[in-house]
């Protein structure tokens, strides 16, 4: 099977094709836990991660040795509505900002111990108002999907994708609506921190958007709807799947990038652990949809990847723990 | 001042005359916070955490280069009386599996490059049982809680206390239950993981305890129904406070040991931080009556100070967050 895709539906293929967790290395990675020099479950859900991250790395006892970060950028034609508290041209001084190390999502992936790369999908050419069309055609949706497909780097072990894109919260919840239905208000919120003015236009932009492209679904809402930085990041998702990269998902908008892989091919995410909740309030809609429980809830609504790079430490800690510990027979403990 | 103490009276004294944070230091930290490349709040609790450390650290651009995690370990007399699914022997190979590096926390500790110190306090003489008499004299606690006091690093930045001893939530609940009334069955969990019976003889040893010992408050309740571990995070607890270092309390022992203090000098813990939230069950209620919001929720229950050490990430993040990044003017970001 060739490891490419020039359609959509190429892409999905190669979605539906990729491989599952390892059934064995489960299991190893299970009997290893009952071993270890603790009362059974008493690491609570740190054990479940690492049996989950070992099925997926195939091994019982599995490393972390090699956290990538990746952050997309891209602009956005419904940005020109007045969607945000900030202006478009935020999108690019934030690019120099993570490209020179002065981002929030740079301290993180350094605390962590990640490599980190910036990714700007032409800035200079925003998505189209996807109240007026579609916001990529699929040559664009395409090209974005692979971005984020061939930037996962050779021997990551642990993927965190984020997003700038002034106006993509906007872009996040029509994906949302279009993908889960309700109304526009159950899904939008103040991204940077719209006013209530603002929020009323958002609200009415999503709603606008979701009834220009009504019946849309999976990819093709991440087409007609989403923005190239979101596009990146499920291609980044994608990829790490057909890799057996373990994903930790960010916020809303990462969400939804990762809901339209979900909707297309059901079980696409089972690679993917919620890194946290955003403080946006669609956010918890959509982990609910998309059956994941977050790790972290700390009233982040940053993006960039901030909240599932905080969440790296909660991966890393719960595999140290399987991997390293005594088994009680190692350590000559007593079982209870 | 003396920093010395020979009687719980001059101990609480000590603590009482320990400095607060900086008020000075609080505002400067403040007003970077406001300055960094980010939507006001969009780092949710990370902003609250960064200005908190830096207000107890004395500058509005910290950074923890040297956090510790300490371990102290005990054995109960109420063991003897079966509260615990594990023998007593159990805590002195735990602490054999601490100095050899195999237990939770020392992965932990070495994933958030943390120093790690493990005491153990007089093993072969398991504090009384206290349903029968004090679980402590004076002596005894004083010495207990000296070993904390003085197991704190000169040069530690952010410290976090552990604790090993078959027997101890008894010992916590009773404290607990002591210090904020209700009765036994709603501070009594299931520990290691006692069964039914092993639930009701437990349930029973806290009430025998908490009414044997009526009355009881503050330094009071540690040295009657504490055990040397937990007096011993009390000192180390309080130390910290002296010097002005932040600590993040573990789970449920920990932070019955800690509301120890704050019940006897109310304001003891303003530079402490809940780690993590306990699957046990009485934690969460201990936390309310301290007034203090877990930072993560992730159903752990093992003690040894493992919820603390995996929350060290998280105040490592907020913090590298709070004086690494750049402000708009560095970075040339607009301002929204």
């Amino acid at each position: 099977m060739s490891l490419d895709f020039n359609t959509l539906e190429e892409f999905s293929t190669l979605l539906a094709a990729a491989p599952t967790e390892d059934g064995a290395a489960r299991q190893a990675a299970r009997d290893r836990n009952e071993q270890l020099t603790k009362p059974p479950g008493a690491l609570g859900r740190l054990e479940d991660l690492a049996i989950w991250y070992g099925a997926w790395r195939g091994t019982g006892r599995p490393a972390i040795t090699s956290p990538q970060v990746i952050v997309f950028a891209g602009n956005h034609g419904v940005a020109a509505r007045g969607v945000s508290a900030f202006p478009p041209e935020v999108t690019m001084q934030m690019v120099a900002n993570f490209e020179h190390g002065g981002a929030a999502v740079n301290q993180l992936s350094k605390v962590f111990g990640a490599r980190m790369d910036v990714h700007a999908l032409d800035l200079d050419r925003p998505t189209a108002d996807f109240t007026a069309s579609p916001a990529m055609d699929e040559a664009e949706v395409i090209a974005a999907l692979r971005c984020g497909w061939e930037a996962v780097a050779a021997g990551t072990d642990l993927l965190v994708t984020g997003e700038m894109g002034i106006g993509n919260t906007t872009s996040a919840a029509a994906i949302a609506m279009a993908l889960f239905g309700g109304a526009a208000g159950d899904w939008t919120g103040r991204g940077t921190g719209v006013d209530d003015a603002g929020l009323d236009i958002k609200t009415q932009v999503v709603a606008e958007g979701v009834a220009r492209h009504a019946g849309v679904s999976g990819l093709e809402a991440l087409r007609c709807l989403g923005g190239r930085e979101i596009a990146a990041m499920a291609g980044a998702i994608a990829r790490a799947r057909v890799l057996r990269i373990p994903v930790i998902l960010d916020g809303f908008i990462c969400s939804a990038a990762a809901a339209c892989l979900e909707n297309a091919v059901p079980g696409a995410l089972d690679h993917c652990v919620a890194g946290h909740v955003s403080a946006e309030p669609g956010h918890s809609k959509v982990l609910n949809k998309i059956g994941k429980d977050p790790l972290l809830a700390l009233g982040m609504r940053l993006g960039e990847g901030s909240g599932a790079a905080l969440a790296m430490g909660i991966i890393k800690g719960a595999v140290a723990c399987h991997s390293g510990m005594a088994t009680f027979a190692e350590a000559g403990v007593s079982e209870g």
